[in-house]
């Protein structure tokens, strides 16, 4: 047999909530993947002799409050491919580029219980956000001295147009002495509207830099997200995501403060959201695989918008705050 | 890599049934699970020092007969805790203190051909049961010297009621010499009704005694089941389940006999069920995790009701006899 | 812990097929099991001593362009059982005997791309083919020398009826020197029609034949179907499924071409699309366990009727024409 592993991210606590519901009331509830999305699955290499190695992956998430599934089975990962001297190229469902890249640059590592690096939250869902995966991709990585690289394509598969719901993801990132550096881009195509000719266009950058100094760490980022219709006489789309945050570590206590701000662009001015939430999360580790950490967090939307602190979740208030506690077990 | 298992149990066989459809027709089928639910999973535990261990568990059940899942995909466990000398704490889904006490009551273990120790049958599935499983759940676990004793609340998870849809379970159950006694109590809210004000209550309590006598095993048990209704004027929906049951042991033979029955309450005179139910089981060890079993039981309704084995399916006579012969593989 | 094993196949690669859509695009897309169906699952046994082993088995497919599950979670294993040397016995969902000995006379061994010894794919999906895997099985299998037999129930589980929705499978091959032969024949109830007493009646049998000669194998096969409808005055479905191919192996190196032709029964002679696809695959292998492959298929069809590589989607010309190169990895 091969090398295969049987590996998981297994993450769950207790979070109380304001502003739950319509009604204003609070909820206390048991969440799943407070710190990291609770997930599960195998990898596996095979030497394939002159530094050449065969690479697999399926992974998918759960969500331990009820046991169910999260998305498809081996939503999170489900790919195969080579790793040598090149780089790594595999072939399948997988993270793109960006997110591969841009977690490095998040101080919350895209922590459902609080980040909204992956997507900033306001006025709706997931809004402004990358793309996290691609489904039917080819992802090269590669790294080179401090610098890593890569490219990541999702075919559209549309039959008789090879650009029509095309997407790609494209960028790197380069650390050397206290500095780090990242910059990315991805393009998500629609399909062709008879209407128009024209289709959906999604583009979203994202620029990153890292400074460590001692124990501390000091971490900023932001995206440049913007949707042009495939419609006719129907305006752009725009908001960018700022955030700015330090970690301070010392064994075995790991403290992170960070704020996000989104700003929501093309909107009538008393439709302007512009979303901010400040997150403090303090993790003491029992183990290098075991955690508990408590995480708090402040969302406030301006001109009485609805914002939530969950990239998931729609708010039902202006301002919602939130404390997590929980324990996560890396097997 | 943590200590990480994979296991599981893969349980089936082919059971006859009579009374199996409308027209009286009978049927022989393949069945999966006949003395425990065929199921796979992880579970592993990391040890933090000082007699403290992280533990998690994924379970699933699965289908032999299709191959499909049993519900969701980790449905019977989906949890993370820490275990040490104070206990057991898990948050998550998981069965509840309730199921963990009665199992070791039930002269059947809770086999699905055949018992009732979970749910009685009496017209309809499931009815005057108890229920097995919480979402959003912590549960704790301790033992002292005989006593095993533990609580699990399940979140309700309602914004702005806490005690809406709220469940828990509480009890214990001690071992000393031959003897064993065992009291668990549950209680399941629904959310409160506007028109009256008030919620669905619906409580169990169990009781259990146990005696040992060399290669015998003595078990009787009870249910008080109660549903009380948020709604105006609606009387009780009550039923009580009772169930004695000895086992001879003498390896490689393991030989159960046990009896079943629902006392129904509050209801008209003719529609009164009050099911009996008479197993018996010979179970046959290959291996220490490998066993062919026949189980035979036979069920019957007062006043021309229906009444089924099985805790799952509706009967279609007043009477059901069933035999099934399997094997089961503990992995 | 007894023996259990975590095992699987991740292929994927990227196929080009024309006439893709109705409005004669092509596609490029990302294929899941080009060669073999992706797949991942959990095997073990348990020695009982004297020669008898417990064995079981859950596996499922995985498609690896999204992630998703292929069917029920474990569709294409669960089962339970006991081997020695008697043979084996399995209870539960599996493959049927009839594939387990066509697949070694398949030129092809049943790849998605291309092959069509399963189901033969003319003017629609799956037509003129095999039944792949029954629900509620009892399955043996016995070898005695060259010899390797077998038969598979599938109960149809219709209370008042064990006829009805039966399914069987029976059949053998022999292996001798250069030559190996096999013969297998199925059959597949449906329900009895309330309005004739009939019920629907699927029949398929298989002939196949190999020879070796140095780093050749030739293979040709037969598979003659049909559907008796159970309905009156309704006319038979026929299809009869024909191929042949010859395999060159030299290691690394694999090469095979092979031809599938369908003469489609009892149709308009204008509607006769009597198919035929000739497939030609290199396979060049890194490891023991990993391979990259490339497949050219073309497949047409008589008097303009539609016709597609793929057993499993439509076609949308009376022609097509696919490459496929991919990656296999077996761990």
């Amino acid at each position: 047999q091969t090398n295969v592993q049987v590996y998981g991210i297994m993450d769950a606590g207790v979070e109380y909530v304001n502003h739950a519901n319509a009604n204003d009331g609070s909820q206390v509830r048991v969440v799943s993947g407070g710190k990291n999305t609770s997930r599960w699955g195998f990898r596996g290499s095979e030497d394939l002799g002159g530094g050449l190695k065969a690479v697999f992956n399926l992974e998918g998430g759960v969500m331990l409050d009820t046991g169910a599934q999260d998305g498809n089975l081996f939503k999170r990962q489900a790919n195969v491919g080579l790793e040598g001297g090149f780089g790594r190229v595999i072939i399948g469902r997988s993270f793109t580029t960006t997110y591969d890249l841009v977690i490095k640059f998040d101080p919350m590592g895209f922590a459902p219980n609080y980040s909204w690096a992956t997507s900033g939250n306001a006025t709706g869902p997931s809004k402004y956000g990358m793309t996290t995966a691609f489904d039917n991709l080819i992802k090269y990585t590669g790294t080179t001295g401090g610098f890593t690289y890569g490219a990541t394509v999702g075919m559209g598969e549309q039959a008789g147009s090879a650009a029509d719901g095309r997407k790609y993801a494209v960028g790197g990132s380069w650390f050397g002495g206290p500095v780090g550096l990242m910059a990315a881009y991805e393009q998500i195509n629609g399909n062709t509207l008879a209407a128009t000719g024209n289709r959906d266009k999604t583009s979203a950058f994202h620029l990153g830099a890292e400074y460590k100094a001692g124990s501390m760490t000091y971490q900023a980022g932001m995206r440049g997200y913007k949707l042009e219709s495939g419609k006719a006489a129907t305006p752009d789309v725009r908001g960018d995501t700022y955030w700015a945050g330090a970690t301070w570590a010392a064994y075995p206590w790991t403290v992170t403060g960070a704020v996000y701000h989104v700003n929501t662009k093309n909107l009538p001015a008393d439709k302007d959201a512009d979303p901010t939430m400040l997150v403090a999360r303090a993790m003491y580790s029992l183990s290098k695989r075991v955690w508990l950490y408590a995480s708090v967090a402040h969302a406030k939307a301006d001109h009485g918008q609805l914002v939530g602190l969950s990239r998931d979740d729609p708010g039902f208030g202006s301002t919602q705050t939130g404390i997590t506690t929980g324990i996560q077990y890396r097997f």
